[in-house]
């Protein structure tokens, strides 16, 4: 079995060391890719430290992943070797259940394969990105556009996909008003994607201390949120927040127009709740979002080689492991303006 | 000032009786109605009762109204006299706010003027249609195709828009699998409505004692809705709320499909609460609406005389004005299959 250089956590908490870790065995249908640059997701940090569900360990993170195609199997026919590469946060899907057969992979009811502390459907440990390589399957790999910066562009796999999908589905574009709820990794993105779209953009947030970065990636203004409800009301057309914190949804909803939408990416533990008036009042939905597809995540990425997006970030040096623990810290502490990204050849 | 024979109450939750009440004056726009039929809807009792605000007394509920023009002011060109016409639950808006401007009345942000216990622009009055004559601007009149029952069109005004408007907006149609809650004077219409527009239709209760009516209507199956949520996963397109319960979302929303919504025309007086992931994970939404525009409730007039539908109802005859008194003890005991219309002839 092929193996790869990785930085790896032994079991929850565990402090990132480097290791050799097994690579997936190529088929006719894989695609070999030396990884380049991987993106730190929140979702890495709660999953190595068990946060949401009993991870598998030693665990390699990452599904943020930009790299360089090395080899491919005899069937391949999307990609060939020196192409550019991304890979997302799923690296394949039943292909059967209803979700898949309408191209929305993301939404596998089988349960899809997790880049990472997941299973492959043969019951093999899936191994994400803060590696060397790694091996996937054709049809879960995405073109990026040879045009965006190489390293920014690892965050689009995940925190870029994630917002483009709403956005997209809600039909956000010109003449219409949108409030990106947080500027972290996702909103940063959302907020990027918003204004290309051709959006009237405003980041609705805790802290002025964003204000100023708010602007200079389009939006029209940086808004304190609770300051809001009674002078905005009935102004945006969607509201997408990016947050994982409890909602105060009515106030929320008085905000948006008839018809419009307030779509969640981030999850708070909690129930969230609201009075039915807040809906009924005004044709308004309350909706959800996870990921993106396969064909959604190639559009994301075309459209960002159009509008020349990438995600804004720092570049992290793994030669001492500890750098990742330490970037994990600052991540908790939204203090990383606005994505982390290892460099591979440091690994 | 003209008058009219009407049925009132002078008091929160005082008995019925008869009296003249005025009229609007008419003008260059106004349309002068025979009122025939007036439906009762489950919110007349609230507001007789002072159950949702303190209501103008005394009040002359009734916003299914259906009956015969017979004059028109010199400026009307939509209506003749002798047209059989409707009135639903609103009779004029400011026309100026972003819902009027866009045809969306019924979000007025001005607030329209409510058919009864609503003070028109001028501040005067507006009384409803237990009475036997109404006059109304020519725009907040709808033709009512002359095919249909004349009686059993009356709660279509209300009851059927109500329901129409979500499913229409919602886009159901066929090889889509519709679920309708409650099985009242709202639902009944829904399945009507869903099974017309090619749904495959099915009911979500509590008691199969509506199972046969259901059916009669159309519907697929009657599902006791505690009993579904393990084995209908995934299962709906769009589930209609009807009725004004709490409501288990989270349960609800696993029963709908990736992209499907969950729509509520009920009101419960309670917060309703739902774990985020139960909208992220399937892109699922919440949504409301109530009742529906000048323009959508001609179309589903039109939509109820091309496909022959209309209300199920029991007629009342009013001469002794306690017979409204003993409907309204039905309605409240849901002991009223489906809507009562009053007879106009018999105020």
């Amino acid at each position: 079995m092929s193996k790869t250089e990785a930085l790896i956590t032994k079991s929850p908490g565990a402090h990132f060391e480097k290791a050799e870790m097994p690579l997936r065995q190529m088929t006719d249908n894989s695609v070999a890719i030396d990884i380049r640059y991987s993106g730190i997701c929140h979702s890495d940090i709660h999953q190595v430290r068990d946060e949401w569900f009993e991870g598998i360990f030693p665990m390699v993170p990452g599904h943020e992943i930009v790299g360089e195609v090395t080899e491919v199997g005899a069937s391949v026919t999307k990609f060939k070797v020196g192409d550019r590469v991304g890979v997302g946060t799923f690296v394949d899907s039943c292909g059967t259940c209803a979700p898949c057969l309408q191209g929305r992979e993301n939404y596998c009811r089988t349960g899809n394969v997790q880049t990472y502390n997941g299973r492959h459907y043969d019951g093999e440990e899936s191994y994400g990105g803060y590696a060397k390589q790694v091996v996937v399957n054709e049809n879960f790999v995405l073109k990026v556009p040879e045009n965006i910066d190489y390293a920014a562009s690892a965050p689009l796999l995940c925190a870029g996909i994630t917002v483009y999908s709403p956005l997209k589905h809600w039909q956000v574009g010109p003449g219409q008003k949108v409030g990106i709820m947080g500027l972290g990794g996702l909103g940063h993105m959302a907020v990027k994607f918003a204004v290309a779209m051709g959006a009237e953009t405003y980041v609705l947030g805790h802290s002025l201390s964003k204000a100023q970065d708010a602007k200079d990636f389009g939006a029209k203004d940086y808004l304190m949120t609770t300051d809001i409800f009674e002078t905005h009301k009935d102004f945006f057309d969607v509201i997408l927040n990016t947050t994982s914190t409890d909602l105060d949804l009515d106030s929320l909803l008085g905000m948006i127009v008839v018809g419009g939408t307030f779509v969640t990416v981030g999850i708070s533990p909690n129930k969230q709740d609201f009075h039915p008036f807040s809906v009924v009042t005004g044709m308004r939905s309350i909706a959800g979002a996870n990921t993106g597809s396969i064909a959604g995540t190639q559009e994301m990425l075309d459209f960002c080689g159009e509008h020349n997006i990438v995600s804004t970030i720092e570049l992290v040096d793994a030669s001492d492991p500890k750098t990742i623990d330490d970037a994990y810290a600052r991540v908790v502490d939204s203090d990383i303006r606005y994505r982390f990204v290892i460099d591979a050849s440091t690994i």
